[in-house]
């Protein structure tokens, strides 16, 4: 029902996706125990043929989980049946079923961080697009929710793929240095293996392509609260960028707008003026999910001795999610930021609303050699003032006000002047040196993170 | 691949529970606009009829939610062209899609509510069993999982069975006064209904047996906070009794054992000794999971304006699997507190096993009158170091210590007297009156809480 | 640092409060003893008069409490100290010390509700005088921050009301309900008092006003729970008026601004046209805390045989925290409703620049009769289309489009029957009827929760 | 009253040291200003002279925080007035409030971090030692908390001291790498600096030792959210530890016990026997309050525009927390793996307890070569069924049963063999290798996650 909304993108792994990721361990483990030269020739490839997930009746495997509490027992049963006898002993050989499921999440995280990572790239390239257009585009900067000093659409874009850039970043680190296999046996030793063990695990991390840990990682779970971590991270970045999309979009604002995933999305039949941000919210819809599902992932790694009871069986479904959830956030975002249509006149038009108020600052810079700086802040203070309850711009209400007027004729600063001090283009700062620093990061390194790391 | 361990009982709403309950919702609307006389005779019926979720294509109606960002804009559409022309102006008639959802959540919820409540009186009926059967059942009490003083196995069920008694109560008064109908139209006026609304709202509350609210609750989340409350509530109630039976489970305790769910359960191929208490492992694998997705629904509670963009949104899958976990926890406490072995020998073997120790405080009571309080208390403490030290019971330390049993011989206490006071059926104080009164209370009025509400 | 900004209004409970509940707790308990006839006369009277925090060091028994891992040894050792030695055995008899600490935090929980409360009905009130007030205020509706249909700021304020109140109600249900002495003994038996035990707990819940429970409680949570949530759903109600409140005081809508609590607040040296809605900022600064918080307890909920190891430790300061940052929330609620800025001419204005367009459905309702229910719509589709695009109002759209204008004259409807169509003030279906319903509720018996509990 | 418990090792900020953060910020920004040349020569010193924290009235400070919801505004106030005139224009120059707080906020985390690594270094070269020292202490391994085949007391410690220093290591990634300053201005484009904003950026980040981040941070709240996770990552490490140190402690299983921090700490009066693991609990109060506030963050990261109304304010005292509770978690966790006692002797006997049955899978491998796989599976499935029944060992009960004695005699096999097969230090497998693996990470590179880094 939900799954357009909240799955989009496929980060998140489907019944089939759980099997297949199962199989792919057996298999590997399979072709690193003939490796290991601890099964005959073939058995490797055998046990690989046989591991297809379309081979195997995912429903009889789910039910049959109740017995010791997780499905690897049914599936290595089945997989066993579907092997010719010779193959049969490189099947499951020295595993637990801990180390089949552990290891199975490790290529879900992977294939998922991939998914991902692509769709993350597609909305950083479509937000530097956005911060490179926008470089002058000016408008006022909120804070607090209130107008500000001006700022450029540029730099909110910059700001969003800085964001975007650096929680890709993070995940990109988590994929790369902490999907390890696991591969410990009943208790962690591989006892079953002799002294076998260690090297059987460093190929069946080759044949899969981790990491091979210094320790099974039975109830060290860090790498699984870094994985979440790292998704959350995400979610923080793309929620930030859809919650100031809607902001941006509210009809008294107006900046923005979608342009819509598909033909008629966000229309409204009965109000046919409107045009929801559905996008954007679809995305807070997923990101809004991943504080809880984090703080049960981490709770949950308070395992007990070599096998926990309970806080291991949370993470299944939880990480998945967080998955699914991560990768459809991901997904809608490159849509928004690909579609997302920016109006530089209203932007404009807000900011004038305010008749230069935001640039008081500046002004009151501007008056203060001339008049020295505390009488320049109190005149353009009492001046504000007057602005805001007349409902006049700033120099209007400097101008407008004999007193003040004369002190400004006599400092030599007339309407010209005013006008120059209160043009939001003028007051701009850092803003296009920001933009392109933005840009160069994504270009170049993808940001001081990794400058930092390397 | 994993629904039989978390989704047990059948409290989840599945995608079909989903349409039915959006379907029921219109077609409460539609026999209520036909009472109200704003649609011809029959339409409600003509609704109702083809308001079946097995003549929609739930696929497509999915798909299309990406248009306005839920379900059932698709689903008026098609359920509009599954009645007669002249049913069809009662179809969904002043109603925005949030009173569709919102509504559904709450006939969702009932169902879930109850489908709970009814594991969890089986769950409660085999604790007061328990109870019952083992109010003399001597056994360590445990504090900090040191033991302490002695308890009876009778007063621990019972407070698992209090604890599950009130937190179904809390479930069911949610479920009795906080289930409403959602009806407030685009804006949370009813304005397309003119001055009708109202009554309109309460037909329709009367049609589904739900309340009819003080006002819409479009962006007032109280409703949805205090339903995942209760939930977790019981999964709170739940996860305790799991925990305890795991730890009472322990190889090194083994006071209970899993009687096993279905044959086999719990057994291990490779380790034929192990009987792992996989039931009581799955239900902490569910019950662990409640407080994030708790956490998520309270910080979804605040919702924008008359409608939230992206809150909203967040809740729904949440509060399925919400439902989903705590119906599953449920079912399986049923099975476990259902087939819990009790071995009362191990337990007073393991109590035996310190000897006497626990013991200590009641000793030192019945030395005071005839030594004095202080005077008893570091005899006492002093046979205790050496009974720790070298391995003996209490009595023993104290009789086999030269000084000491001179002092209790003038005293005139000896071997019999010390044995009583070492005995722990003599010192269980209130634990039989507190099995009377939880029994009490699950039989009558279901706890001290209704009675105070009541 | 930050206490004037979280810990508004004293609900949260100070080291001297914590201490002083200890200390009330153990004196009521000398007196109970004294009244089981279990200690001297007067040694009820010298324990309550000794009683005293200020008598206490409370960084010496913080520092002790490092021994047991809880500050109770500490204090019960300079308790009995202090009181003459006839009442010595009065002194936490037949207690542990997570009775005292548990009944502590119950007093702690009803002085902290009770002043929450206070502060709830301070902000209620001025909710219902708002929505009084404004009952007829005109303003646009918004969904997805998008303008829909009109309401009136009389019905937006009775949402804030009903929130309000219903949350309040379920914490007083909490605070008379769930409120109970914890009196258990070493592990929960009350084994050092005999049979006198069930009557002592019960003389002690009489002393202290609270609940006698059916079992003691020391592992199940749910008191705490249902506290914890309850203080949540306070939270959830105010974080969703304090959001409306910075939305509406936007400066692009500003509908609505702070009075401010104190002088200048709000104000910006810098820029001194920005009036930040600082009050309801911190609300949200407190309100966003109780999530987590939240979950924590309800986590910690999972409690292990008589005493937990840890899980109640993390109940402390947490259970505190919430009651501190939830009646601080309360606290500035009250101060922001009672001084907020309505202004009904702006709410007018951000209606009116939509040109008419919220009131689509209302005009095609209106030419229906005329025209045909599906002319209608297609009529006025085609004519908010062009009012968007060119700029103009709905019913100029409509006139102003030559064939358009013929078929109105033809159904002799003209610009007076349009604009009555597209008047807001003529399209707020119940939304009068609401605001009173909901001071009804308010002033008689705080809503329907109540009265279907009651 | 709990600052000795939840606040240990000073990791957490106090109220004086939150002021002296936003000093020292104050002051490196003069220093920066002045080398800028933006200042008088000397300004910066005379800033950094007066910005002592013991110089200010930190309460009225606070008080003075509600009038624009953050102190940095009274605080400015205050340094500018305690120092010369010509210094004062270097005072908060070209700053906002968010810059100060912000930056204050990672000096914190970095006086946090390093408090917390050095306590993780203690702690981590305890378990280095336990593991040196118990690389040959056998021991029941144990999974869901039933005892599973044999692995040693040095694997266990290995295993703490990896999770230890791999938590450890993140957290100094991201004290290394993400720690950076925060320099914006009102509104992120340092507008009042003109053209010199990057330049006194940089500086400002050489005088502080952080970095110099791409763009100002105001709302893209990673690092927050990553040095949370870290702290939580921490948490996760020293729970489980704890955690285990409890289960292993307790009195049925007594293979650990702690040392106690403190003369006295773990005992009770009224139980002489008892030796409660208090320093394992604390440590658990503290770690299990990490998620929530974890959550907390992570939620909270979703910020409005150029400055969050509210989201921002709930950072402040929930990070404080989590730095103080890792901290204090850190520290008790030095003290409670440097104090542990093990009892190698009871482990022994734990596992002998169980008669041989977690070897039954070695047995059964051993017999296989002689009677066949399966055979032997089922010889030894139905010896361990009997040595469970009747209560002998694994080898009594296939030697007891004659038809069974006979095959393996016939076999060659005796009881020798048998009790070589049944002895755990005979099937460890891994267990050296994986300690001397633990080990060199941590002496060397600490861990592969550095090294796959590097």
């Amino acid at each position: 029902m939900f799954g357009e909304l909240f799955g989009r993108g496929g980060a998140g792994p489907s019944d089939q996706d759980w099997l297949q990721a199962m199989l792919d361990t057996e298999a590997a483990l399979a072709r690193a125990v003939e490796r290991a030269g601890l099964a005959p020739a073939g058995a490797g490839a055998a046990v690989t043929a046989a591991a297809r997930a379309e081979n195997f009746d995912v429903a009889h495997i789910g039910r049959a989980a109740v017995l010791i509490g997780n499905p690897v027992s049914a599936l290595v049963r089945a997989l066993s049946a579907a092997v010719p006898p010779a193959a049969r002993e490189a099947v499951h050989r020295g595993a637990t079923s801990q180390d089949i499921i552990d290891t199975a999440v490790m290529l879900l995280a992977r294939r998922g961080a991939d998914v991902i990572d692509a769709d993350l790239v597609a909305a950083a390239d479509q937000a530097a697009r956005l911060a490179r257009e926008h470089t002058s585009t000016v408008m006022a900067g909120r804070t607090l929710l209130q107008q500000a000093v001006p700022v450029t659409f540029g730099l909110v874009a910059a700001g969003w793929l800085t964001a975007i850039d650096e929680a890709r970043h993070e995940l990109r680190v988590v994929r790369t240095t902490r999907l390890a296999v696991q591969f410990g046996g009943a208790a962690g030793t591989l006892a079953s293996l002799g002294d076998a063990g260690p090297a059987l695990a460093a190929l069946l991390a080759e044949e899969l392509g981790l990491s091979d840990p210094v320790l099974p990682w039975h109830t060290d779970r860090l790498r699984i609260v870094q994985l979440a971590a790292a998704l959350a991270g995400v979610c923080a970045a793309l929620g930030m960028v859809a919650r100031n999309a809607t902001l941006l979009a509210q009809t008294e604002v107006a900046e923005v707008a979608e342009g819509g995933d598909a033909p008629g999305q966000g229309g409204s039949s009965a109000m046919p003026h409107k045009r929801n941000p559905v996008v954007s919210v679809l995305i807070l819809g997923c990101t809004r999910r991943a504080p809880g599902l984090l703080a049960t992932l981490a709770a949950a790694a308070e395992q007990e001795h070599q096998r926990a009871a309970g806080a291991w069986h949370a993470e299944w479904e939880t990480l998945s999610e967080l998955l699914r959830l991560t990768g459809s956030a991901a997904s809608w975002s490159a849509s928004l930021l690909s579609g997302l249509r920016v109006d530089p006149a209203r932007m404009r038009a807000n900011l004038d609303a305010t008749g230069g108020l935001p640039l008081a600052e500046h002004v009151s810079t501007v008056l203060a050699p001339a008049l020295g700086r505390l009488a320049a802040h109190e005149l353009v203070a009492a001046a504000s003032d007057r602005a805001a309850s007349q409902g006049v711009s700033l120099p209007e209400a400097l101008l407008g006000h004999e007193p003040t007027a004369a002190t400004l004729r006599a400092a030599g600063i007339g309407a010209a002047e005013l006008a120059a001090a209160a043009d939001p283009a003028g007051y701009l700062g850092a803003a296009a040196e920001f933009v392109r620093r933005a840009l160069a990061a994504h270009g170049g390194t993808n940001g001081e993170t990794q400058a930092s790391v390397g």
